[in-house]
């Protein structure tokens, strides 16, 4: 694997990371944004110079057409992409590397894997696109474990057919979403499942982590989409009707959405796919303050009009996303799509309604009927999104430490939650960090709530940055569940938000998991302390 | 209760039941439509008359105040509403009756009567409003109980208060779908909830048995309105977090959803409720044949248009069900609502995909803007739809079994489906029953896949009724199976449907669910024999 375009270290693509030109470029303009002097030049680490512990246990013969202890694939099998993963690795720091790693062909292989480590001691750590950004691939594991192995399912990814009448795919779980979409778009056909990571997460990584995508109503997670999922669990494959519902008791699939690689590896799923869309509208609408913004996006959410996009982004996000029409101001970004229709009178009743609380929109409705960059503010929104995870990585270069949270709550929560939880984060950079921004936008809404989600920055010192993330991060999750707010809306529950999760949960309901976990994985192997304490 | 205007037997008010004259009318009427000569008159039983077993067991003192073992409350605890309960009641055999009936004020007293079953090894049957067709709310246990202890949720039926901001309402499970209107009406608000039980059944209900409802597309099941939930086990009371939503693990509500009274007495709930609409555009299209109509129904479903009418009816159930307009032929019934705008220009496109697939519309698109009757194919459908159940008990007074069940497949897989399942049904009830009539609608359509609906009539014998009705029954289920099609869409699992689902479950599954079984109700007293095998 070591011909692989991703970097070993930080996100996405080696060749999209910056050079040192652009690294003094981009320290330049973020110092200037923050009110900093100098940021330092803080170069990339060197794949040769990582030291690698030896790894602990060894395959037997039986797995070694499929499991390797090569020090690549430990190294690119460490972390995921959170800005803790991305600080450590960059400090050259690789210690919870597993000792070996599978790629299964088969669900035969996938199981004697795990019939392996329950024999030797052996935490499995399922692996899709290794982008989690709560610790939830890390095989952080306790002493007890003899090793650890990660298991990529990249080599599972088939595309198996696309079922035109029933606007269905059954599909590897280990199938990321470009390719998922390049096969689907052969008939004519899309998932339409952007989540943030989209260039790299699988299917089966958003259906363990109960994935949000692109539509910011109505099927707003990957769970809308899975008509039927196979799991191999240490126990045995199982895997739920392939029927559209049934009221049949609790339903099976949701204990597989979820399930974080905790009762077993999801293999793969007959998912619903959509036709390519073929008209879309949007419109933004720049409100003065944020709180009309946020009533405006209130009354859409709940007039059923169902939009694919209605995000609300603050002044600061809407200034650091380059969203031109907001010119200060909070902005509401609305959107329709459709492969039957033109959206025109749901677009034009959400335009008014945004109107009516206050909004302006002096460019109006904009029309296209393809694929294309129509240079709306949602495309320039998009753009932004894409890009987001790259940023976050090329800051650490420039000593700027950038992350990102979010939740959902109740419309009549929101405006207190907001105050605390800017408050604590900002009160918590200018402890920790010397000061920091941060900045919030709507990723969905319900006619019951919006889903907030934050980005903060602030410069970290390289010798104390893991504690300063730590404190920032903890001010932060501490305002979200003294609210009651949720600890994460899509981000999922891994290894970071587990203590926030366990005071969310309720306890019976974790003794109930804990007895399914002990039927489905007996030995335990199965992601250790993902959602619930080694 | 010994007020109580509901029958003691049959579905329904007691008042609603036929009189001798309306009876010799119903004989006169189905006899010629099904060609057969002279039907029975049976009389309808005299509750003095039925012989019940003494109770088994006492409550103690403790729970004098709101446990009972009088005659009346023992007699309308017997059954639930389906074909076999009410044939069984008709003929007096109420042998399966409860010997106990719990009337709890609050939780507490939900949890002493469960303290009290595990210490006296009786079995505890939660009770909404009875309306079960599955065998669900029946305590027909395995000898091993002492006793049963029926638990009526009637008097935890608050609708505690109405979050207009958040459109949500913190409701008691043993509320009815009539209380619950009522309450939140004097507010402009509404559930729009409907299932066919709607005027008996309960929120507590509806939840346990992840009931089907008033929309054919979106939200159609009572899962989608449940924000949150609370459940009273024996091992203690549990809430899930009122988020409009989260990714923090599998979700705990899917635990309570379809729990059919085996993990724990639902409670309380807070559900997302609506706005009342004040639009409504319909129209119903017919189709000379059944194939059309199922055509324009999926390309209804997969337009995106989320209609919330949208219904096949076969050319027999468009001829019982008296919508005029199909004249002979199937029919699609489509129906748009909304609160906020006028949903014209859908309704259009919904129907100009109906007539693309052939169908004809001279009636066109009918509007109307308050809660009346429009004289519209839909409306009459609605009316026959609440009088079924009463019709069902009329025609077991005159030698009539009528029954239904239900199911969700592929749209592909409908066409050979529904054939077997037709000649399945036909050809036992010709054995069985000297011949009958099938007849099938869809009440829900996904972009998947449609749930179709059937319903059956022949004449019955009383001396071997139940036999008559079980061969009926098993045919028209192997063929759902034989198809993978699900063993209920909505009419839960029960007693009645579990030997199919065991089949249809995953069974590692179902080790799962005994698991969280043994978790959360380690004496294994919540309705035993439902969902897991005694």
């Amino acid at each position: 694997m070591s011909d692989d375009p991703r970097s070993f270290w930080a996100w996405g693509l080696t060749e999209r990371l910056p050079d040192a030109a652009a690294r003094r470029a981009l320290a330049r303009r973020v110092g200037a944004a923050l009110g900093v002097g100098d940021l330092p030049d803080i170069p990339p680490p060197d794949i040769d110079a990582v030291s690698l512990r030896p790894p602990r246990v060894r395959a037997p013969a039986s797995l070694a057409g499929f499991v390797t202890d090569a020090r690549e694939d430990r190294l690119r099998h460490t972390y995921g992409r959170g800005w803790r993963d991305i600080l450590r690795a960059l400090q050259g720091d690789f210690s919870p590397a597993p000792d070996l790693v599978a790629y299964p062909r088969d669900e035969a292989e996938v199981s004697a894997a795990m019939a392996w480590c329950a024999e030797a001691g052996a935490a499995l750590v399922p692996w899709g696109g290794g982008t989690s950004v709560v610790g939830g691939v890390e095989a952080e594991v306790s002493p007890r474990w003899a090793g650890a192995l990660a298991l990529d399912l990249r080599r599972m990814a088939r595309v198996h057919d696309v079922d035109v009448a029933n606007l269905t795919s059954r599909i590897g779980a280990g199938a990321t979403g470009p390719a998922i979409d390049a096969a689907l778009a052969r008939s004519g056909h899309t998932l339409r499942h952007y989540p943030q990571s989209y260039e790299f997460s699988t299917l089966g990584g958003w259906i363990a982590t109960r994935a949000g995508g692109h539509f910011a109503t109505g099927y707003t997670r990957i769970d809308d989409r899975v008509q039927s999922v196979r799991v191999v669990s240490p126990s045995g494959a199982w895997e739920t009707p392939a029927v559209p519902s049934s009221g049949a008791g609790p339903d099976p699939k949701r204990l597989a959405l979820g399930s974080e690689g905790a009762l077993g590896v999801i293999t793969e799923a007959v998912v619903r796919v959509l036709p390519r869309p073929r008209w879309r509208r949007s419109a933004s609408a720049r409100f003065d303050a944020m709180e009309q913004a946020v009533s405006a996006a209130r009354a859409v959410a709940q007039s059923g009009l169902l939009p694919s996009n209605c995000r609300v982004l603050d002044p600061t996000e809407a200034f650091i996303n380059r969203v031109d029409d907001a010119a200060g101001g909070a902005a509401l970004l609305l959107g329709f799509e459709s492969a039957d229709h033109d959206p025109e009178s749901a677009m034009a009743r959400a335009l008014e309604i945004a109107l009516a609380h206050g909004g302006e929109c002096p460019r109006g409705v904009l029309a296209r009927d393809d694929a294309g960059d129509d240079g709306s503010a949602a495309a320039q929104w998009r753009r932004a999104f894409l890009d987001g995870p790259y940023l976050q990585s090329a800051l650490a270069l420039v000593g700027v430490m950038a992350d990102t949270f979010e939740t959902c709550c109740a419309w009549s929560a929101f405006e207190a939650l907001h105050r605390d939880v800017v408050s604590a984060v900002s009160e918590a950079l200018a402890e920790h960090c010397g000061g920091g921004v941060v900045s919030c936008r709507f990723t969905h809404v319900y006619p019951d709530g919006p889903a907030p989600y934050y980005s903060f920055i602030g410069r970290y010192e390289p010798s104390r940055a893991l504690a300063q993330w730590a404190a920032v991060k903890r001010a932060a999750s501490d305002a979200l569940r003294a609210h009651g707010a949720t600890i994460t809306h899509h981000h999922a529950v891994g290894r970071t938000h587990r203590p926030w999760y366990d005071g969310e949960r309720p306890a019976l309901f974790a003794d109930a998991l804990r007895a399914v976990k002990r039927t489905l994985d007996p030995a335990g192997v199965m992601n250790p302390g993902v959602l619930l304490r080694e």
